[in-house]
């Protein structure tokens, strides 16, 4: 079972940063898929990662073109405000790939329209144009750990200083 | 029916600001306890919050005493890692509360024990010690808009150059 995550071009890297932590924090894979809209190894992007960088499977595409010639077969999904689907009505399976286009523009209408039935949104109100990106990547792959019913995930945490009888 | 977004003496105005647009995107309220690590009209954060900041209604508190002497009664959930029950577990009420701490150090744990029955969870990997405290709300609040339909929610969007009957 994997859950792969595919950001089209991504421009803003404490985002990218970010959808990192998300995907440590999950066993995600993140592909990023070129031009990108900073260095891999720019201070910011390695800041808003953390120290989790180094748990996340990391593969990278020269082109969008590129990805869909490898992956094109695979269960893709495609996150667009531009969809008529839920991606809460979506049943994921094992193997998923959520994509998501650049913070500016979204993913490509050509790629949706050669996907109808693999567009969906994320429902907002109509004055909103849309989410933040790193924000909307968690949402999804929460949605899919959610159906999934958080896999190898841990469920528990614990108390650092105080302990749960205590009442002061 | 109102969905109430809480942040705990936040520090990192980015954070604050994609929250904020969160907010917004969802018909959400943002309450803001002091101190902030920030004021409230730094560019960044009006950066982070794009033109979604007029869209939110924000009432600030002075400390958390003050937020909890006026909201101790409603139906709170405190995020927080170390908690044994998952933020999916929740059949949430109409009106409710999700509250976050700060990003260095989540909420304190003299009001986690004082209620234990109200403490959530979102699952990870062992060895992550959180999420970005933005992704961590979205997260939690589309969780709680899934529950509920998305009520009053925009469920489709629209293609802008292309049409959906187009294969090219």
């Amino acid at each position: 079972m994997a859950l792969n995550i595919v950001l089209f071009e991504p421009e803003i890297p404490q985002n990218t940063g970010n959808i990192a932590r998300t995907c440590a924090a999950i066993n995600a894979r993140l592909h990023l898929v070129h031009p990108l809209g900073y260095s891999l190894d720019e201070k910011h992007l390695k800041r808003a990662g953390l120290d989790y960088w180094h748990l996340v499977t990391i593969t990278e595409y020269e082109s969008v073109a590129a990805f869909m010639e490898i992956h094109g077969k695979d269960n893709l999904y495609f996150f667009t405000t531009k969809a008529h689907c839920d991606y809460t009505d979506i049943s994921y399976s094992d193997d998923t790939y959520l994509v998501f286009g650049k913070e500016s523009a979204g993913i490509d209408e050509h790629i949706l329209v050669s996907h109808p039935d693999a567009c969906v949104r994320i429902p907002m109100i109509e004055e909103a144009r849309s989410l933040n990106l790193s924000n909307s990547v968690a949402i999804a792959a929460y949605e899919y750990m959610r159906q999934k019913q958080f896999p190898s995930l841990q469920r528990e945490g614990k108390l650092h200083r105080l302990s749960w009888g205590e009442t002061k």
